[in-house]
Formats: C-alpha cells, sequence, structure tokens
C-alpha cells in the first residue's frame, strides 16, 4: 500500500524559487572578474537563471545535454548552473588547475556542447575548444565592453546573449533522478572519471548539509564559499546556502589572504568554508596586519586534512569555531564533519582538539564503514583502521561511462580509497590512501601517521614512508626523509625519535635522506613517483630481489 | 538522461538505524505510564523495534496492514512504531481524547489488525473493542505485573509478547513512498479524515524540521516533546530526534505543569513542544512555586494560536525563545515557524512580538499560497487574506478513502480550510477558518480579528463573531458577546470601541448578549452551533426573510 502523499520531485530549481519567494531580497554580493563588487538578490538571480534557460533552449539545447563552466565563483556562475538544470541539462564544472590538454579530454569524454567561461580562462579555450569536437558555443561571462578578442567562432558576451531573453520560461519538468551536474574526479593515476550528480541527490544533499551538526546555518548567515564550485559544487553552498536563505559572498577569482579578509570584513561574513591552503594565506595576512575577525563564527575546512595548529589559531586566537570535514567528488562532497556531539560537547583547549583532528562524524543520509581486504567489517574502536566504504542517497552509483567499476560493490558501498579508523562515538580519521598503506605480515602500517611523527623532529623539513618489497613480510616501511637546511641527522636518530611513538613492527626497516620529495600539482607527496624511484631498493639484511 | 547516485530510499527504519549507529547511547528517558522514570538509549529501542517488527510478522502482520496504538509518548510507543514500519505495516495513532464510538468508527475506516494500548486507555478498549471486527490482537503496553483484569480475547502484555524474539530481523525493504503511518484529523463538520503518510514524506519531513531555522535541534539538544505522538507525529519529532541524535525526554500520561516541569528540571530540556494550553500548565506552576527555566533555550508552540503574552512571558521572564509555529495533521504537519530572518533578526520587545503573533514563513519543501474564492493569487502584503493552500513532499495528496477530494485541486494544492495573510518578507498570520470568515459584498471579515479586539473591552469575557444572512450584502457582521459578571455593556458601546480599530464596513451591523457561546471539546468557540443559534436572526434595518 502506498502513502497518499503529494508527488514533489527533488528538484534543484525549487530551491531557487524558493529562496526568490522566501527570501527574495537577499542579496548575492560578487567580486566580478571584471573587477568591482557587484550586487543581486536571490529574486533576480532567479529571473536571470530563467533567461539562461530560456536561451540555452532557444539556442537548441536541451535535456541531457552536457554544459561546461570553466568559471570562479561569481553569481553569473550560480546563474549559470540553475539555468543548465532549469532546461533538464547537465551542468559541468571544469577544474582551471587541470593542464589544458586534461580539460580537453575531460569536455571530450563529456561531449559537452556549451561552455561558460570567464575572462579568466579564455587563453584555456583559445587553446583547447577546436580540440573539443562537440562543443557549440561559447558563453564569455562578462559584457560586450570586456570581451576580448578572439579568433574562435559562436563566442558570445554572456549579457549581450542574455539582452533578448525575458524570463517568460517555465522550468522543464523532470524525473528527480535526472542529472543535472557533473565532476570529473582528477584521479593521481589513471584518467579523470565523471561523477554525474541527480536533481534528487543536490537537493538531499543540501538538506543534509543545513542541519545544525552538519553545516548549520541559516537565513540570518552570510556566506563565502571560497572552495570553488569546480571543486565538488563548492561543498554543495550553491544549493544550500539558497536552500535557507543564507546571503551569499562569492570571492571570485581573488583568493589571496587580503582578498577574502576585505569580504569577510565589509560583508560582516559569520560563515565560510575552503581548504586549508587558503586559511594559511588569510592567517598569514592576520598576523601581517594586527587584524581580527569579529563578525565570523565558522569555519569549515576540507579538502585535505586540516592542520591541528590552524584548528589552534582560529578559535583561540580569532574565537572562530573550525568545523574539520571530509568528503569526496563522488560524495556531492560532504561526508563527514566535525561538530561536537554531547560526549565531546564540555572539551576545551587541547581536549578538544584531539577530538578536531579527527575528521568527525557521518550525518543522516551518509552510511560508513570500515572494512579489511576480505570486505569483512572492522571495529569502531578508534584505533583499527581499514578502507573507509560508505553509501547513501547523494553518493555515486558509477562512474559516467562505467570506469572504475571496481570501486562499487553490488550492495551499494563505494570505497573511497581511504584508510580511516573510526571511535566508539563515530569520529573518524583519515589514516592513509588504500594504495600508500604498507601492508606488513597482513597488517597495515599507516604512512600518514609515520610521516606525521617524523616531521615532528627538529632535523626533519620533510618526510614520506613507503612500502618496499619484502620476501618475509611483503612489505615493510622505508623513510625517505629531506633534513632541515644545514642539518643532517641520522638514521637511528629517526628511529630513536619514533621508538615509543608506534608499535614496535611500525618502525621502518630502514632511513633514507634525499635531496626533495617528489609532489604533484596541488603540493601532494607523489608516492607513485616516489615507489618508482624506491623500486629496486634493498632493505637491510634482505637479499636484492 | 539519469544521474549516477544511489538508489538509497527514504526509509524511516533507516532513521533509527543511523541513531543506533551515531548516537548509539544517547538516552530516551520516559516517566512510564506505571509510574516510575525509565530510562533506555537509542541503541536499545532498535533492538527492541526488530523485536516488534519480528513479533509482528510471527503473528501474520504484514505489509500494508495498519496496526493501531493508543497510547501517550512513552519509548515503548517509539519501539511500537518502528517495529511497526519496519515490516512494511502502518502505524495508525489515535487520539484518545475522542469519545469511544469515534474511535471504533476510525478504527473500523482504517481496518486496524492489531492495536498497542497503554494501561490508561484499557477501559476504552474494553468499550469498543467488540466492535472492530479487524482487530485481531491487543498489546498493552506494559509488563506482565501490571496488566490489568480483562475479558477480552487477544490481549498481551507487551513485555511478555517480545520476551521470545532475539531481534533477528532484517528490515523490510520497500519503496520508498510505501505507507507507513496513518492518523485521522478530527473535523468540526463531517467524519473522520484519514492522512496516509509514506516513509518518503516522514523522512523528507524530518529532514526539512531539523533545519536551524525550522526548529533547529542537534545531537546537543535535549527534547521533550510534549505535544502526543497521536498529536499529528508529536510534530514529527520521534523521527527527528533520532534523525539527527538528540536525547529524548518522554512526558508519559502526565503533562501537567508539575510534572512537566520535573522533567524540564531534572532532565536539563533544552528542547520543547507543545500546544498553548500545556504551557498556559507550567506558567502557573511556575508562577505559584517561583522556579525559572534555567536549561530550556527553545519552546515551539502551535496547533492553536499562542496568546502574545504567552511568547512574553517565555522569553521575558523565562530567557526562552518562542517559535510560534502553524501545521496540519495532512502536512506531517510542519507548515510554518516563526523563526527570525535578518530582517527581524534586530528586533526586541513589542516590535518582535509583534512579528511572532505571525506563524511564521515556510521552509523549502513547503509551498504557499493565498487565493480568493476564485483561486487568483492574493498579494503577499501582509493585510489582504484569503484561502491558504499548500504544496510539498510531506503534504496528503488525498484522504484515506477518497473522502474530502475537494480540498485538493489538479495541481496538488491543498486547500487548508484556512484564511490567513503573508507578508512581504513571507510571514504568514492565520486570520480565520474559511468556513467562518464574512463574507460581506465580495469582500472577506475576519471573524478572530473582531473577536480579539472584542474581548479587549473591559466589560466583555467573551465574545464570537459569526456572518447573518443580508439581501444586499450576502452576509453582515453578527457580535455575539458574553459579559463579565456584574457588567452590562450596551451594543454602542461595544460599536464605539470597535469603530476606529477596524475598516467601517467591518464594524457588526448588531451585537447581542448572551449568558454563554457554546464550545467544542477542546475549547474552541462552536461556530456552526452558534450559526444554527441565530439562524434566523433578523439584522436591524432588514425585513425578516
Amino acid at each position: 500500500m502506498l502513502g497518499l502523499m503529494q508527488q514533489w520531485p527533488l528538484l534543484c530549481h525549487k530551491i531557487l524559487d524558493y529562496a526568490a519567494i522566501q527570501h527574495g531580497s537577499r542579496e548575492v554580493v560578487t567580486r566580478s572578474v571584471e573587477g568591482p563588487i557587484t550586487r543581486t538578490t536571490y529574486a533576480e538571480i532567479r529571473v536571470r537563471s530563467l533567461k539562461v534557460a530560456q536561451k540555452l533552449a532557444r539556442d537548441g539545447f536541451g535535456e541531457g545535454d552536457r554544459i561546461a563552466t570553466l568559471a570562479w565563483n561569481t553569481a553569473r556562475h550560480i546563474e549559470a548552473w540553475y539555468g543548465t538544470m532549469g532546461i533538464g541539462a547537465v551542468y559541468h564544472t571544469l577544474n582551471p588547475r587541470l593542464f589544458p590538454d586534461q580539460i580537453a579530454w575531460i569536455m571530450n569524454h563529456a561531449e559537452d556542447k556549451a561552455l561558460f567561461v570567464d575572462l579568466t580562462f579564455m587563453p584555456i579555450v583559445e587553446k583547447i575548444a577546436t580540440q573539443v569536437s562537440s562543443l557549440q558555443k561559447i558563453i564569455v561571462l562578462t559584457d560586450s565592453a570586456h570581451m576580448p578578442d578572439t579568433k574562435l567562432d559562436n563566442v558570445v558576451a554572456y549579457e549581450d546573449w542574455l539582452a533578448d531573453a525575458d524570463s517568460d520560461f517555465a522550468w522543464k519538468e523532470l524525473d528527480e533522478n535526472a542529472a543535472c551536474g557533473m565532476c570529473y574526479t582528477s584521479g593521481t593515476t589513471g584518467d579523470p572519471k565523471g561523477v554525474l550528480y541527480s536533481h534528487r541527490s543536490n537537493v538531499l544533499h543540501a538538506l543534509i548539509a543545513v542541519q545544525p551538526d552538519a553545516m548549520g546555518i541559516s537565513s540570518r548567515d552570510t556566506i563565502l564559499p571560497v572552495v570553488p564550485m569546480f571543486h565538488a559544487n563548492a561543498w554543495g553552498l550553491a544549493h544550500s546556502a539558497p536552500m535557507i536563505g543564507a546571503k551569499l559572498v562569492m570571492p571570485g577569482a581573488r583568493m589571496d589572504g587580503e582578498a577574502i579578509y576585505e569580504l569577510l570584513d565589509t560583508e560582516k561574513v559569520s560563515f565560510t568554508a575552503a581548504v586549508p591552503t587558503v586559511w594559511l594565506m588569510l592567517l598569514q595576512h592576520l598576523e601581517e596586519t594586527g587584524k581580527k575577525l569579529p563578525h565570523l563564527n565558522k569555519v569549515v575546512i576540507g579538502g585535505s586534512a586540516c592542520p591541528r595548529a590552524m584548528t589552534e589559531k582560529f578559535q583561540r586566537i580569532y574565537d572562530v569555531e573550525v568545523i574539520h570535514a571530509w568528503g569526496m567528488t563522488e560524495m556531492s562532497p560532504l561526508g563527514s564533519l566535525g561538530s561536537m556531539k554531547p560526549e565531546y560537547a564540555g572539551l576545551e583547549g587541547d581536549a578538544k582538539l584531539d577530538i578536531q583532528e579527527k575528521q568527525g562524524f557521518a550525518p543522516f543520509g551518509v552510511e560508513m564503514k570500515i572494512t579489511d581486504d576480505e570486505n569483512n567489517d572492522l571495529p569502531w574502536d578508534g584505533e583499527t583502521f581499514g578502507r573507509l566504504k560508505v553509501r547513501g542517497p547523494a553518493i555515486a552509483s558509477a562512474y559516467y561511462g562505467g570506469a572504475g567499476a571496481e570501486q562499487f560493490d553490488s550492495d551499494n558501498w563505494f570505497d573511497t580509497g581511504d584508510v580511516a579508523h573510526i571511535d566508539p562515538n563515530g569520529y573518524m580519521e583519515i589514516t592513509d590512501r588504500a594504495k600508500d598503506v604498507i601492508k606488513s605480515g597482513g597488517e597495515w602500517i599507516s604512512t600518514i601517521t609515520l610521516e606525521n611523527l617524523a616531521v615532528g623532529h627538529p632535523d626533519v623539513a620533510e618526510a614520506a614512508a613507503i612500502g618496499i618489497a619484502h620476501p618475509k613480510w611483503d612489505e615493510r616501511p622505508l623513510l625517505v626523509v629531506v633534513a632541515k637546511a644545514g642539518k643532517s641527522p641520522s638514521k637511528d636518530d629517526l628511529l630513536d625519535y619514533l621508538a615509543g611513538k608506534v608499535a614496535k613492527w611500525w618502525l621502518p626497516d630502514d632511513v633514507v635522506f634525499v635531496d626533495e620529495i617528489p609532489h604533484t600539482a596541488t603540493g601532494k607527496i607523489q608516492k607513485t613517483t616516489l615507489r618508482d624511484q624506491f623500486r629496486d631498493y634493498s632493505l637491510p639484511g634482505v637479499e636484492a630481489l
């Protein structure tokens, strides 16, 4: 027997309709790519999104078409998203930090038919547009006065393009499971893989995200999403902010400390979110200038592990609560957030920071488990670590085109590729990437733990741990160390320093000193290159293979 | 093109699973019907709900079967709900405040197959059980030591019934649109009408309810739902509290001021919700004893309009924020909540109370409009009032069995039967019931406004306004007044008092004085009886019809 409740499909344009009706005069402030600060409202954004939809439809685009964006966080980017979704098409955010050839590969794989692009990124588009055969139209997110010279065909200025639209358009009626958004993950190995969001998953993700123990945002907040819309949907904020009617402040192209501070201060931002790198720049700017953050209440930090010292500074010096979060493009992206359960709510100082080093707990709508290599569940004791697997309505069931099928099991559990432990209160901490973890005699050794401990040694600038093949134990740890300038610690110095801090069998079998450790474009240690480099390394006491 | 996101149906038992996994040790405290305070946890409730499911299945109940409850707010009642939903059956809350014959009528209409009943209500069941031919089993929510004598067949004590279950049971896999709950509205006219909730509607309603601008509850809250589970799902709290892992305090059979105060105090309740009558009793108790409410942060008040003086007392004397809310059984029930948008966030004192007299604004997931009798949209200007219509994923699309079809239009808009205005910021205020409003020359006159003004006259104890047929204007207002003891105001006194407070054409054509105004069982003015009483009344200047 079915219930007798209304069929009211969860569609993204209903979020914008809601914002326009209930919070229509709420501002959306943008540091425009052209330079000046611009101001609009949810009501105006809805009208202009309807115009985008109207124009896309007139230009012959429709349901299921992928419409790319290569753009900063701006009001126009939001309009492009909602206009695209409103005709049943799919916004496809491209990451401008990738190499142009990678962007072209992704656009060809997605068969993008149109592209909204910011002025900043026109040089990239000039380079690759002719390589993308599906691409029919390029809309530059500016007005005619700012249009650059271009030899490309089918290029139009956004404001010119919208000029003959009147917004008399009805959002397309859609199945809530229809695709509405797309984002490729740029894994360190293999080709990028596309995640295809649905209207339903985006709406549910936004509902989950606004909860008090998740982002905890309300109509009284002013939200600055520094995290880009091309970085996993700006962690959902382009949907969750209008859903609850919060004022939005969009940082455009500038994410340096001075620019971010200026917006935080002049717009009285109460809530913001970004990766640690952004906050390093901000904290440095604050220290140099002696400025404070009187309006800011909360900062969500994710994308990579938030350093303890950063959390401590935000909270102690600036009285800003830090929410350490974890997620993935495949998860829309929120997976866990470090709000304080009542068990931990009374903690202060180091005891609180101990909990905040973890990535937090999963909200309703995200199921988690940790397993061993045979898919057996592991206990939530805060120590045992295993492969982190997740399930939920805003988590991918497959990649576009079927790549990476091995990451999805028959029960829908998605293997995150991360290794984590979970404490008895549900707080999860990432301890490694599954492909980096060292497997010694059937047990796992966390390379991140070894590295974090090793850099605590006063003479060590950087350290990386990798597994070296071992005839008896399968793998044993090798610690690769860059010494601080003018220092020359010994192998025994390092092993003595680590002794007692980890189980005896975790201690590296050898320590080597190098001038440099290879890094990815985003600054992470490139473990694959390092492993290649030490492929034939012989650990002490082991015959060369 | 469909998205590639997981099919993860929105099922109520996932809420309980989540609570058990992420907030398993969080307490659920009950003032038991037997007397003592009992304590359990979400993890234990889940195990016992699985036992309920296992036993219901063994007893032959299954998908779509209606399982009634006639019970107070207790942990056992929650177990009964989740166990019922977990086999795909439908919990059906019965309102013990109805006449036994009405309860029997409703049970027969719903064809309830089993009944969970509290000790308190056994006398009702003794009276009606044999009238309900579908009823196969009666489970008394107690243990064998407390079982009453009964001559009825198929009666068992809940604890005895559960004793041979081991909880080794898998929740039924269901379509998220499957029915899971049922509640009859007891309209003042006509037969009761059944609302049939789905798993999807309950889960979405809970997600909507926990938002900061709705109930705004987190895992750090301790929640006392005084509003009964048989009163529109306890406003969703039996779903939303476990969804966010809040401690629950269940008041059982006692809702007097002393009993409620005791729970608020000893359990350090931070959030509570109930109708104004309950709070009148509590405030009276506090005034008599001089006690305060140091732990309580927020009280949600709905069910009927919250008097301004009540809001003022909670906020000024006890520093407890009042959220005035409106909803209906047909809406799961939340429709609007009076959190402060930024436009109003700075208000204090009377200016704030002015806003709080309204019933608040709709969260995402509740669409609202006001229309005239021809279904034309009316403006949101805070003055124009019309029929209030609503739409959303947790709003009924029909009544069980097809009654009341005229309340649902082809576009899914549900006519609430209320008359309201909405201000430019979206704050809605109920001004009348549609069937009570007086239609004079095509324009509407609010009876509630006239009544509220009239009782402001120092000599008036109670007042009711009704429409009297008029040859020229269709209807004109008659004011029916009960004078205070020892007072005898005149018609002109009343009209002079009202003059200037309402538009001239709103002034009653006549005022009559009576000894008593008829009331419903719940204390509301019985307008139908009153209209019958004055059916043949001749207004001054009008020939008798």
